[in-house]
This record gives structure tokens, sequence and C-alpha cells, in this order.
């Protein structure tokens, strides 16, 4: 693989699971108050729209990387619902 | 422009501005007891990377949307560090 592509599946990595330790943070004190709820419901509009793009330009590597920060953003969004 | 690169560009557009209203409520509410310093750092490594792909690739809209995400991320450092 060339380096930096190998670069770009390392900022994918990065970029997609910084959201696991806030996911964590919330679910563990059970406080959302300080997070937007417009973030989070804006970055899954977008996610999705990129994981179509990815579809449609056969990259799983945009494809994975979208679903799965899509899916960290929804726990959000159900833990901001949760713990107001 | 083409459709998939036109729903590109909203994607992007989207997944950078999600994050203004997030700024917006931190400084607003001088709160951020709920937001994950290890989310913001991680983000942000992840951006710096895709920058440096997208300048490897000539992708303005990479460039762009990575460099602009990358200043929000790092002003929720700064304002992380201010309102423990």
């Amino acid at each position: 693989m060339p380096t930096i592509e190998l670069i770009g599946l390392i900022a994918a990595t990065l970029t997609t699971s910084a959201f696991v330790p806030q996911v964590y943070k919330a679910f563990k004190n059970k406080s959302t108050a300080d997070i937007s709820m417009t973030m989070y419901a804006v970055l899954l509009a977008g996610l999705i729209l990129w994981t179509v793009y990815g579809i449609y330009h056969k990259s799983l590597a945009i494809i994975l990387a979208n679903t799965i920060t899509g899916a960290l953003a929804i726990v959000m969004i159900i833990l901001k619902i949760k713990h107001k």
C-alpha cells in the first residue's frame, strides 16, 4: 500500500474512533447538557450523504468510516435525548 | 458538476459545519464538563492527517473541509481547557 494511502487509512481510523471516548463519557456520566444536539443531527445528515458518495464510488473505506461514525452519532443523539 | 460530486460537496459542508453549534454552545454556556477532551485530541490528529492526504492528492475540497473542522476542533480544545 502506498504511504499516502496508509496515511488516509490512519486518518479515517482516527476521525471515526475519536467519537468512542465521547460516547463512553456520556454513557458513564449520564450527562449530556454541554453536548450540542444540533451538532450530532447535522453531522449524521452529512455522514449519510458521505455513505451515499462512498457507495457510488465503491469505496469501502468511505462507506465503513462513515457508517461507523454515523452509528456513534446515533448513540450520542439517543444519549442526548435520554439524559437531557 | 455531476450529482454525486454535488452530494459529496454537501456532505463535506454538513460534517464540517456540524461543529459550529457545538463551539457556539460551549462558548455561550462557558461549560464543557460533558465534552470529551480525548475525542477532540484524536479528531484533530485525524484531521491533520486528512489534510496531508488532501495536499498530496491536490484535493481542495479535502484540504478545506479538514482545515476548517481542525480549526473548530482547536477552539473546542481551548474552550475545554478554559472551562473545565
